[in-house]
């Protein structure tokens, strides 16, 4: 099998990248899925780092290291997942989210810029600032989830 | 709120990261919903650049580095989600990634060093190299689903 034919073989076997080579916008209900599976992985790696913020977990900074790398590209995944279209998908994001979209972008770039400086603090190993920098990013994280997102 | 109350919060509202945090290891149906995530994840950023290859989506070389990036990363985060505890989860996984995990992570490994090698590529702007390193990390893709997922 050509490396052409293998390449397409494999978009038909993506549900998800089969419709967005469709059409110029993937459907809603993929769109939600896509920013729902960014937040699983945000969950992940950054647990673990404010476990360690808190004293609960031994402070590790290999690991900081690459959680804050994976989180500065995560946090750069999911905002085109909250498009306009996806209103009226089950989720729990807000209407607020659409109704209020300056001030959740606002969120978006500050997420961006607090990931972004989590990686370049944790580069030199001063464990407090760390920390603090930990803190700031899980600040951002709950601000936007207490604005954003429904209540379980 | 102090920032360390904030960040107890914001971890016990992420079920995943209460979890991870309670046991030294996250429960399978939270392994297999992260790695989930993560081929999600690579499904989105993967299919345009599988697209291009095959002429079908116009050559971006801006895209395919970003791209090229994320699933950089995307490639790194998986694997720990194939934990021997997730066999009984339901999923597509097939019983080899267990019963026969040396094939399954040299699979890992191939897909690792493709996708690194699609960020230099990248780099390069050459678009017939880019689109020959495209269908490199697609025959790895397809390689490992064919042996190791099942069929729809």
């Amino acid at each position: 099998m050509s490396t052409k034919h293998l390449v397409y073989a494999l978009s038909l076997s993506l549900g998800a990248v089969s419709t967005q080579l469709a059409h110029a916008q993937a459907k809603p209900e993929v769109l939600v899925k896509q920013r729902q599976a960014v937040m699983t992985l945000q969950g992940k790696y950054f647990g673990p780092l404010g476990g360690m913020a808190q004293g609960r977990v031994p402070f590790n900074v290999q690991t900081v290291q690459r959680n804050a790398g994976f989180l500065d590209n995560l946090t750069r995944m999911s905002w085109d997942g909250f498009d306009a279209s996806t209103r009226g998908v089950k989720s729990r994001a807000l209407p607020g989210v659409f109704d209020d979209s300056a001030k959740f972008k606002q969120y978006a770039s500050r997420l961006e810029n607090e990931a972004a400086k989590l990686v370049t603090v944790s580069k030199s190993g001063d464990e407090s600032a760390i920390k603090a920098q930990i803190g700031a990013v899980g600040k951002v994280c709950g601000g936007c989830h207490d604005d954003f997102r429904e209540k379980q």
